[in-house]
C-alpha cells in the first residue's frame, strides 16, 4: 500500500476516529486505526467493539492496501508536524515507513484482517434529518443520562421517533428530561437507546450539515459529511417515563434563569455538603431560597422577585439537580410548575422554537422544619 | 468585628491569600483565612505553617476585630456574586453574618487566636529589587528544580547573592540550570534555597513593580504590592554545582531553536517509553537526530541544518530533558557546547539582555549502537 497525504488532513482524520480508540485496550489490534483505500480516498476506521468511527479523507493513492496503524504514536508525530505532505509506504510484512521533506520515519503495523469486523448497516432503516438537530437534542437531554450500572436503560438518551414527532428522553431517576422536536418523523416508528460514550462523540465528530440515521436491530449508525459513527444500542426496556410527569400542577412560577441559577449556587454554598439540600419558598411574587448546613452552623437566605399568584408553598431541593435543570433552560426565564411539595416540579423554558418542546422534571427532597 | 467591603476586592484578596491554604489540612485552622483590621484596611492572613501568604484590601472598617472564617466556603459565595458591597458583622461567638441587597448569609468563625502565628520578619535582612526580575529568575530555573524527597536540598531554586551579581540555580541530577543577574547585588553576600511551592506562588501572587525581599535564618520574605509571601527555607548545603560544568568545551553548534525542539518532539515519539533516548549526530552544518524503539520495531530520523565546524560527533539525551532545556532558550536561535559524548552539554541563548547570563546543562546518556 503506498499513498500521498497531507499531514492536517490526516491529523484532522486521526483526531476524528481517535475518540472511538479505547484508552486501555484489552486487545492491542483495538489501539489501532485501520487505513483501507477505497475509491481514490484513504478510509481511517477505529473501533472499541461498542461504537465504531469511520471517517474518509483525501488521499493520492499510488498502490491499493489496507494496514492497521498504532494510533496513538501515529498521532503524536503528526500533531508535531507542519502541513506537509507525508508518503506512507507499506510493505507486506506491515513496515510502515513514512516521510516528509523533515525526515523518514518507521512503525510497525498489523495485518488488516486482525482489526475486528464494523457492524454491517445495510439491513437497517434509514431516516435523513440534520446533523444540528441531532446534536441540538443529544446537548440538551445528556446532562440527564443515569451512571448507575445496575440501571442499564438510563445509561444513554431515549430516541422515540413516530410519524408524528420524535422524543428524546433522558433520566437519572432524580430528574428527567423529554425533548419534543416535531421536524423529525419516521413512517415506520422507532425507538432505541444510545449509549452514554457514542452520544459525546455524536455530539463533536459529526460536522456535515445532513445526517443519515440508520437503525438495525442492535446498532445505529450516524453519517454525515466524511464521518460515520456506528454504536451498539443499550438493548433493554426505557422505564415508562410518562407516568413520573405529574399532570395536575396547579401553581406555576415564573422568574428570571440566570438570577435564580446564580442564586442556587450562592445559597447552596451554605447546604450540607451531604445532602445539598435547599428549600423554595414560594410566596406571592417572591421566591425566597435558603439553606442550612447545622454541623457547620452556616446558613444563607435570599430573596427574588418572581412571577407567582398562588397560595404559598414550601418545597425542597438538591441544589446541583436544580441547577443542572436551570442551566439547561433556554432563553431568559424559566416557567416552574408545582402541585405539592411531595410531587416533582416540572421546568420549561418561557419561550420555545417552532415544533420544539422542552419539559425538564426534577425530584423533590423531603424537608425537615428548622427553626 | 464590622466592616464593609467590595465583593470583587474582597474575592481577589482571599484567592491571592487561597494559595496558601492547603487542600488537605490536618489542623482545621488551616483552613481558614485570617481577618484582621489594621490602620483602616483589611488584613488577610492564609498559611499552611510553610508558607504564608498576607493580602490587604480596602474596607470600611466600622469595628476593630479580628476572626477565622472558613476560606472554601466564602470564596464558593464571593465567586457567585456580581461586584457588590458585602457587609460583615462578627459578633463575640465568632458567628460570621454577612449580607449583601442579594441576601443574609451566616457562618461560624474561629477564635483569631487559634490562628498559627506568621514568622516574624523583622530581625532580617532586606533587599529592594524589582518583582519582574525574581519572577523571570524563578521562571527561567524552575523547571528543573528535584521533585525528589531523598535529595531535598535540590527540592528548590537556590538563590546566591553576592556583591556582584544574584547566581539562581536549579538542578534535579539530569539538567541544571544557572542564571546569573547582575542587577540584583547584596553588600553582604547572602544564599539560601527557596522550595517549588512557594516558588509557584511568588511568580503567582506578586504584582506590584518593586520587591523587598527579606531574609532571616529559617525564612525568606518576598513583599510587592499588597501582597507579602513568607515561606520557610530549605535547611539544606546546596550541592557544589559548579564542579559538573565542564570547562573545556571544545565543540560548538548554533541551532534554530525551536526548528530543534519541534524536531526533538517528533523523533522522540519513535523512541523507547522507558528511556526517551533520542541520538544527536554532528557532522559539519549538518544535525541528524535519531530516535529507535526495538521493542515496537519504530524508528525516525530527521536531518536539520546548523552552524557547526568540528568533528563528527554523536551524543545521546533523554529526548525530554533535551526538550525542557530548549524550551527555556530565550530568543530564536541555542549554542549548545560539548567535549565528549560522556560530558554533559552546555546549552545557552545566543542573545542576551544586558546583565544576564543564562546557562543549561543536560546530562548525555550512554548510546547502544544499533544497526
Amino acid at each position: 500500500m503506498k499513498f500521498n497525504v497531507s499531514s492536517s488532513d490526516l491529523n484532522q482524520g486521526l483526531a476524528a476516529v481517535f475518540g472511538a480508540v479505547p484508552s486501555k485496550a484489552t486487545l492491542p489490534i483495538l489501539e489501532t486505526v485501520l487505513f483501507e483505500s477505497e475509491e481514490g480516498r484513504l478510509k481511517l476506521t477505529a473501533t472499541d467493539l461498542e461504537i465504531s468511527i469511520i471517517e474518509y479523507i483525501d488521499a493520492e493513492i499510488e498502490e491499493e492496501g489496507a494496514v492497521a496503524i498504532p494510533a496513538k504514536r501515529l498521532l503524536e508525530t503528526l500533531r508535531q508536524l507542519p502541513d506537509i505532505s507525508v508518503f506512507f509506504d507499506v510493505d507486506p510484512s506491515h513496515n510502515v515507513k513514512f516521510k516528509t521533506d523533515k525526515g523518514n520515519y518507521k512503525l510497525m503495523g498489523e495485518e488488516a484482517d486482525e482489526f475486528p469486523e464494523i457492524p454491517n448497516m445495510n439491513e437497517g432503516m434509514t431516516l435523513t434529518t440534520e446533523t444540528e438537530l441531532v446534536q441540538d437534542a443529544i446537548g440538551k437531554t445528556m446532562f440527564a443520562v443515569s451512571t448507575d450500572d445496575l440501571r442499564p436503560a438510563m445509561m444513554g438518551v431515549y430516541f422515540d421517533i413516530s410519524e408524528t414527532e420524535s422524543k428524546f428522553v433522558a433520566t437519572d431517576g432524580h430528574r428527567l428530561v423529554r425533548f419534543v422536536n416535531r421536524n423529525l418523523k419516521s413512517e415506520k416508528p422507532v425507538s432505541f437507546i444510545v449509549p452514554d460514550k457514542a452520544l459525546n462523540l455524536i455530539s463533536k465528530a459529526l460536522d456535515g450539515a445532513d445526517c443519515d440515521l440508520t437503525v438495525s436491530d442492535d446498532h445505529a449508525q450516524f453519517k454525515s459529511g466524511n464521518t460515520i459513527i456506528i454504536t451498539r444500542l443499550i438493548n433493554e426496556q426505557y422505564p415508562n417515563y410518562e407516568s413520573v410527569i405529574p399532570r395536575d400542577n396547579d401553581k406555576e412560577l415564573t422568574v428570571d434563569k440566570n438570577q435564580m441559577l446564580s442564586t442556587v449556587k450562592r445559597v447552596s454554598v451554605f447546604s450540607s455538603s451531604t445532602t445539598r439540600q435547599i428549600r423554595l419558598q414560594l410566596s406571592p411574587d417572591k421566591l425566597t431560597i435558603r439553606a442550612e448546613d447545622i454541623d457547620m452552623s452556616s446558613e444563607a437566605k435570599e430573596t427574588i422577585a418572581c412571577d407567582y399568584s398562588f397560595d404559598d408553598m414550601e418545597i425542597g431541593f438538591n441544589a446541583k439537580y436544580l441547577a443542572d435543570v436551570l442551566s439547561n433552560v433556554d432563553g431568559e426565564e424559566a416557567k416552574f410548575e408545582f402541585s405539592t411539595p411531595n410531587r416533582a416540579g416540572i421546568v420549561k423554558p418561557v419561550e420555545e422554537s417552532e415544533g420544539e418542546e422542552m419539559l425538564m422534571l426534577v425530584m423533590p427532597v423531603m424537608l425537615n422544619n428548622y427553626a
